[in-house]
């Protein structure tokens, strides 16, 4: 008996008609003899008309009672997807997060899955039951609501078939990976594999397809996992572990982002002590730095840069300002109209030469950049947005991508 | 520390702006040194949207996923009021029907509560939070989802404050409990006082101000209920046990409804197994009977005739089906139009000559009836819908309602 962890995005379950034609999809496996258990999101938009109601009553509703809304959404979903299952006469079971086992640390709206307390699920796929889980949601050792988030409902599969020792099926509005986002270049091309590493960085760049979290977990416990369109028309993306089946190009993909802004302090006095301290502040606040470029000290001072998450810029306000008057005379700098623009390739590793390739691109085209951070196999780069088309189509033709 | 239990109804939060005044009246009652669990429905038209999506894909949606479904609704009432409660500047916190510790056994859609954890509510009104409490829901012995049928909300507000020895506040859209229904009967007067076992007999006769159940558990609890207008307007009608203050009028009150069907059974033969076989097909099938009336045998045969809710017609047909299939030679007949009028009042029990006087009404008016049933404090008819106007008019006027 193989077990299958299914997961079906918002776009999937967005109408009646789409959850009537996700339980055909997963009747029909089910048929065919695998045991499946199946994630799903909340219905199409509405986590946008929950999140509305809520900013209607309250600029900045609390945590805690916004897990407690959002989670519905999901509890709908999975509700009128076991109801349209059973109406095709297939015996299956629906389990809010806390039924399913979720357990989950952190703060709300962004926890964290601790572990999975499985036998409740083990015991309805040992029943044959179609087991609906709700994605995106859990709860802490107090007993409260909590959700996991941007990209939790993957988390919730992946961290599933973890458990399960399965294999996890993303179903989704993109039809697999891409070595370039094909919005902005149309003739990229789709990979029929990536490595969990390539995908991590490709996804923590702004591959908007998975949130680095799950291909994490997936990394971590060794979980295959297949990317589609939840059509199925065509074959999709593997992510797995590396192996010699895979192609060795030196870079596999380009991803590019707008998401962020990058914040640049001059003067710091020299000193762990320093840079450590603005950087705890950001943590404690659970605002995701990345990009991380520090000059050298030049007399007793030093210039560091880093991007964030363009979501968190009231966050991030509010912890500059208590920097500076923590270190009087640095001087805060924040550029929003930038793009980070990544390579990534497992090949890098053992191929020099791509941040030379890279910088003459740059500098044929006109092209400034304000970072460069690298890691052992990507390169990435700040530049302006104003940039960006230019960019992308002179790389992902230098690399035929 | 005196705490009260109130219950805010699907109208009282139908919309965004409602919600709103409701947190400020619970936060007003608050700030006048009560502690305050609050119980609420789902917002205004919730149920029925929810109930619209789940029968767009089946004819005849599975119970438990119906529950897991309708749940939602409260939870968002709660966690959308404790948002606006904490944008007011209160501790507050909500808590689903399994957070609350309700819980209950029997079939979903319709289970009851049979006991309350009341640890988590009371540690948090020790704690001087103001608790928000789901109605209509509950959990069972597995850990599923239920939801309490008909007037569930209620009966969750009544078993808290029963729990909690406090008193039951039902603030609605009726002003409190009146003789007759105002719509029926415009003079009616409101009472300011009514005992529970004259409420018991009301709203099992169709008084759609509250459940039979809730005021069960006030009365065998003690639990005080106070029913008012949710703006509070005016006045309401307290239920509760029977004393000297309240007026010892015979009649308190007329009840009439029109959501039951009569079924008569002719030709039955005569013997304790057969009748007890119909009432035991009927309550497996959780079908509420009600006006049970039997003649005496005659040839060796009786006739037999029942009420039953109109809403459980599809099941009751099924039933009459098995019965006649078991029974041979038996005629049933089932009569839709039919309405049911009961006077109610404790003063009846030392008074008589309220059927006598019944009787004279029914023939100076020319109104057939078709079963009589009688308890120590009640009288019910079954009559025509078609002289329902003319009976209502006749008995207030006759009893000074």
């Amino acid at each position: 008996m193989a077990i299958v962890v299914q997961k079906y995005g918002g776009t999937s379950v967005g109408t009646i008609d789409k959850i009537k034609n996700v339980a055909k999809r997963v009747a029909k496996r089910k048929k065919s003899g695998d045991e499946i258990v199946v994630v799903v999101s909340a219905m199409g938009k509405t986590t946008d008309i929950l999140m509305g109601m809520a900013e209607e009553i309250s600029q900045n509703p609390d945590r805690r009672e916004l897990d407690m809304l959002m989670s519905t959404g999901e509890q709908v979903s999975i509700s009128l997807l076991s109801i349209a299952l059973k109406e095709l006469g297939y015996d299956c079971i629906s389990l809010t997060g806390l039924q399913a086992g979720i357990q989950t640390e952190g703060s709300h709206t962004k926890a964290r899955i601790t572990d999975i307390e499985i036998e409740n699920v083990r015991k309805h796929v040992t029943e044959e039951k179609i087991v609906v889980v709700a994605g995106f949601q859990g709860v802490d050792e107090k007993g409260n609501i909590t959700t996991l988030g941007r990209g939790g409902s993957d988390t919730t599969a992946v961290a599933l078939a973890a458990k399960l020792n399965s294999v996890c099926e993303i179903y989704t509005d993109v039809d697999g990976i891409y070595t370039v986002d094909p919005r902005l270049f149309s003739t990229a091309k789709k990979l029929d594999y990536i490595s969990y590493e390539e995908m991590v960085e490709m996804a923590s760049l702004g591959a908007d397809v998975m949130e680095t979290r799950s291909i994490e977990i997936a990394q971590r416990f060794n979980v295959p996992i297949y990317v589609a369109l939840s059509t199925e028309e065509w074959p999709g993306t593997y992510i797995k572990e590396f192996d010699d089946s895979m192609e060795s190009k030196v870079i596999t993909g380009l991803s590019v982002s707008d998401d962020d802004i990058m914040i640049t302090i001059n003067h710091v006095p020299y000193g762990a002590r320093n840079i450590s301290k603005i950087f705890q502040s950001l943590a404690l606040n659970d605002i995701n730095v990345d990009m991380i470029s520090q000059t050298a000290p030049f007399n007793g001072y030093i210039n560091i840069s880093f991007t964030a998450p363009q979501r968190d810029k009231f966050l991030i306000d509010g912890v500059l300002e208590e920097i500076k008057a923590d270190l009087v005379g640095i001087e805060v700098d924040v550029e929003e109209d930038i793009t980070k623009l990544s390579v990534v390739g497992i090949g890098m590793k053992s191929q020099s030469g791509v941040a030379a390739n890279m910088f003459k691109i740059f500098a044929d085209n006109d092209i400034e950049f304000k970072q460069v951070t690298t890691s052992e196999i990507r390169i990435s780069y700040t530049i302006n947005t104003n940039d960006k088309e230019k960019a992308v189509v002179a790389v992902a033709r230098e690399f035929n991508l």
